[in-house]
């Protein structure tokens, strides 16, 4: 099942797609939440959509794609976890993952636009395998409980300025990973019975020319490794998103351009939809 | 004022502290969050209580002391901001902030007992002054205007265990900052008209040993420069907290034991209150 929320920027319609309809859950959550997804949220949306309790959502009310899950309390994301990304990075592959956070305050809709931070020259793409926590998991057993905790998958962009995240906070990365709007999410959380995540093709292009194309079944820790690696460090809470990490292609490489005004940024998983963001120039606020 | 929450964690009552009495603040507003803060809550509740209209909080609603500001989005800490902690961890001082995050879900009460991580040898302390955000800001323009953002002070324990934090994350810190419970916070939510917030002493002690005793003066960076300088990376929600730094006296200097099961943790801040925390074995869940 495909779940998305609509409409305007803290004011999304929850949904769910189901061969080429889109149908409204507005009559049976206010949104998709942590609280819907560790109550049994989908489940209740399975149901109605089944006995096609729910209505058409408008076309009117579809303007806008946001991000398909409401105010993570957290975002986990995993760096270096591709080899080839690492070696493009100057890095070797960890032999543990590398864990930081970006703010939850960073995520929008898939299409948004994407301001370049005043003065930045050096803003740069990830598309990663984002995992949506359903039900908390603190200190798990084994990696072979870690899919019982996942609600489903989105694709993201974990949007990076290489300055800031670099040079500019003593190695800390995240301060170069924060600024407003640096986390576009969905279209879609995929339910996990949809997709092998095992392997999903991820790809990422600039105004049409081909960037990132790999696979997830090169990520050097899985989906599963990972949530139970991270869950004996910290609890991932119902509606957390943990980033997986992106594999090489990069501006970081060297090989590409940074980002620049009127940019175009494309990124696409297998099975997960695509996003489209105009990049633009950031201004005071 | 003093702002305050009481009772069982998640169902915190919110209070304000007046010349030795706690009036309840539950027919203003359901609780003190973020949109608490950013609506102009604190000017209503000072209204209320120089008008009398605030009942008092019976003694047994005032069993445990919560948070003092409830689900920030966000908790950024500042790493190495007095010059005698970076000696003795083994740095010299910053030549501008390190950045990093903690999970909101690391925030507790001020008395709450901490689980140290199940296998955990290097759980330490670290008693720092705390910024409660009470209007968003990004991108200010000047240091000048950050107090205008500020909604309050509180003393927080941005508790560490420094092998997760220094040696299983690539030298990213965040993996030994959010185990449950490492962000002890409050008791009081404090205006800034209460305190100078630029020379205040703050302590710590383990078991009555005193570790920490130092002043806000010794900060490498202030909170008005803190605060204009987070904004210009990220935007700082209502009711997020800024932790800005711990001074030397942290059990990484080498010069004290880690903590143990049964250690009991005491932080002091003047004018902003103490905590008291029993540190525990950690179990699975």
């Amino acid at each position: 099942m495909k779940l998305a929320r609509f409409g305007p920027q803290g004011a999304e319609r929850p949904a769910v797609l189901d061969q080429g309809e889109v149908y409204d859950l507005g009559g049976l959550t206010a949104d998709v939440d942590g609280a819907f997804l560790a109550s049994g949220g989908i489940e209740r949306a399975r149901t109605a959509l089944a006995q096609r309790r729910l209505p058409v959502l408008p076309q009117q009310a579809r303007s806008r794609v946001g991000a398909p899950v409401a105010r993570p309390s957290a975002v986990v994301c995993v760096g270096m976890n591709y080899a080839e990304h690492a070696a493009e990075s100057g890095s070797r592959p960890p032999s543990t993952p590398i864990l930081f956070l970006k703010t939850p305050n960073t995520v929008v809709g898939p299409d948004d636009p994407v301001a370049i931070p005043h003065g930045s020259e050096r803003t740069d793409w990830e598309v990663e395998l984002g995992v949506v926590i359903g039900k908390r998991a603190y200190r798990l057993a084994s990696a072979e409980q870690s899919m019982e905790h996942v609600a489903g998958f989105v694709i993201g962009n974990d949007v990076s300025e290489r300055r800031h995240q670099l040079e500019e906070s003593g190695g800390q990365w995240s301060k170069g990973k924060c600024a407003p709007g640096f986390m576009p999410t969905g279209p879609w959380l995929v339910t996990p019975d949809e997709v092998d995540h095992t392997q999903l093709r991820l790809r990422s292009w600039v105004n049409g020319e081909p960037r990132q194309d790999s696979t997830t079944a090169d990520m050097v820790f899985g989906v599963e490794y990972l949530v139970w690696h991270i869950s004996t460090y910290l609890a991932l809470e119902p509606g957390d998103l943990v980033m997986t990490g992106t594999p090489q292609g990069v501006a970081l490489s060297g090989r590409f351009p940074y980002l620049r005004p009127d940019d175009v940024v494309e990124l696409e998983i297998e099975g997960l939809g695509r996003q489209r963001q105009r990049f633009v120039a950031g201004e005071g606020e």
